[in-house]
């Protein structure tokens, strides 16, 4: 069966592209020390996560306890979770999870390690780090400090070192405070995390990271392009969609929306996607299932029934609306993959 | 069970207020002789759709063939598709519905028409008219008129009347001006089809529309309180979020981001949600898990671990994430509802 066979709209995955990207990421990391430990939320993939962890990946990063859980369900056992973690319910949860596989966990606040170790988990922790991205993350490296040697002191609780996200050109600086402060107060600095596809290829020569969280990589999308982390061809991840309107000259109508691409911006491009077959066009607006496509500046305009291919602003985003993907390679297709972890926002 | 026993990101929906929404549109409707026929894609759920019928809807709209489908095989079976369907495939699953149920499609092309008529369908048909909203739909009166005396000619299909999004305060003239000409071809102009839920309830005074399409009435949301159709008291759906970080003095980071809410936009309004208990928040950003929330104009200010109820920007968009609703009558608990024709995008 091929791609053209495909009812629409439908998100179209190629195992060739995502095999590259997926070794392309890993000999970098290779070359440069890194160990590399990919983000499933791109993909939310058991199978997709297990090709990561045979190309050489260090374990997998999951941003929510339902994805974790689902991913040690699968056999998965190497699970970082860079996101906070409060409250009693969430705490026994990681705890669990942490009886069955090797956890580690960031944390940016007093509240946050309390009720982790006081649920009785026994963890690797990360201090998260706000570098400059102005998200979570202690504010300071000296807060960072003093947050270690909490985090040491606390019951279960080890100390592993730093995260932050993204890797920024003034990351290594504050993390390099962080790392003497600490280590002036008897720790040690094992683990110091960064984080994000856009400027991936640059964590060597930011200094200080020794470990490299990245999701969207293994995809691509058109925010990665306009970052210039990923080429047109990186980008394995597209939807097939018909043009299923064409009101007026200038205007088509496809037969996806909100509901199929995401209404997610991507920094530094207008419009919702970008349409491989006719790149002049602009998804100018989307609706929750219809994407309106400006083809002015375009020289052939397709018709009503043609089949067009987009290549979406945010792949994570995209995935995160389907249950599978069809998967391919280079248009001959293969099957179907399950997005196991989609909607576990727990 | 109370809300507040819930783990953290969830989405809420308060019966009482559901019930109370579905009653009111349907008295309006009733008020001034228009059919109501409400629009599934809000709710995307079996027991509500049976609650908008019960309550004396004509019927139900369904934008994609997938939903239709879903809700024939629970027994519902008058559906408006008020979207093009296109191709033999799609007009060959058209063709199968309507042999168990009554089917009305819209069309604002030949090719469409034809398709659908190819593929020995039986069914109703709308032509949808461009009444100023620049989206689907044919471009004038004349243009109505034509496609009208093609689908009356063609086997299968049996021409009922017009369909327009949304009412638009010059819609009445350019639909009148269609129906005229349509007569005057003679053919006779049964239905009227208008629809949107920003003003739904100015469509007796419009004129010319003798049906009411409205989804989001049901819920409410942030873009219904700016368009001035929904109280804050209205809006049924809700999601209920925990604050995970508090990194400076006016920052929080809630775990509710575009994965939990989507990253859609509220006419009108600034930023992703109204946080009923800090109204004066801002969710300025979100990324997929977080929700960045600027604190400066709150009085206080919500700690770590402290629990917020948020009035998302788009009720259909957020329900499409997820697999069931938690169900409640005024913050207690009675269970779960599935959307049950989430991810059918085609």
């Amino acid at each position: 069966m091929s791609l053209a066979e495909l009812e629409t709209p439908v998100v179209t995955l190629d195992l060739d592209v995502v095999e590259r990207n997926i070794a392309a990421m890993q000999r970098y990391c290779d070359e440069h020390g890194l160990a590399l430990r990919p983000h499933i939320k791109t993909h939310k993939s058991i199978e997709l996560a297990r090709l990561q962890l045979e190309a050489g990946a260090a374990g997998i990063c999951c941003q929510k306890l339902g994805e974790a859980e689902t991913m040690l369900a699968a056999g998965i056992r190497d699970i970082t979770i860079p996101y906070p973690i409060v409250g009693a319910a969430k705490a026994a949860r990681l705890t669990a999870l942490a009886r069955d596989a090797d956890i580690t966990v960031a944390v940016d606040s007093e509240v946050s390690a309390r009720d982790i170790s006081n649920a009785g988990a026994e963890v690797d922790v990360l201090v998260d780090c706000d570098t400059g991205f102005g998200r979570t993350g202690v504010q300071s490296p000296d807060d960072a400090a003093a947050l270690a040697r909490m985090v040491a002191e606390l019951p279960g609780l080890r100390f592993v070192g730093l995260m932050t996200y993204p890797t920024l050109p003034e990351s290594a600086a504050w993390l390099r405070a962080a790392r003497k402060a600490i280590e002036a107060a008897g720790l040690r600095v094992e683990r110091v995390s960064g984080g994000g596809t856009p400027a991936a290829r640059f964590t060597h020569d930011r200094g200080e990271v020794n470990e490299l969280r990245v999701g969207t990589y293994v995809f691509g999308d058109r925010a990665c392009m306009a970052s210039g982390s990923a080429s047109l061809d990186d980008c394995a991840l597209r939807v097939v969609a018909t043009v299923v309107s064409r009101p007026t000259a200038t205007r088509a109508i496809v037969d996806a929306g909100t509901k199929t691409l995401t209404s997610d911006p991507a920094r530094g491009e207008t419009g919702f996607g970008l349409i491989v077959e006719h790149p002049e066009a602009v998804i100018y607006e989307l609706n929750e299932e219809h994407g309106l496509v400006d083809l002015s500046a375009c020289p052939s305009k397709p018709a009503i029934g043609d089949v067009v291919t987009i290549v979406p602003n945010h792949a994570c985003g995209t995935t995160n609306l389907h249950d599978e993907l069809v998967v391919h390679r280079g248009g001959a297709v293969e099957g179907r993959l399950r997005v196991a972890a989609r909607g576990l926002v727990r």
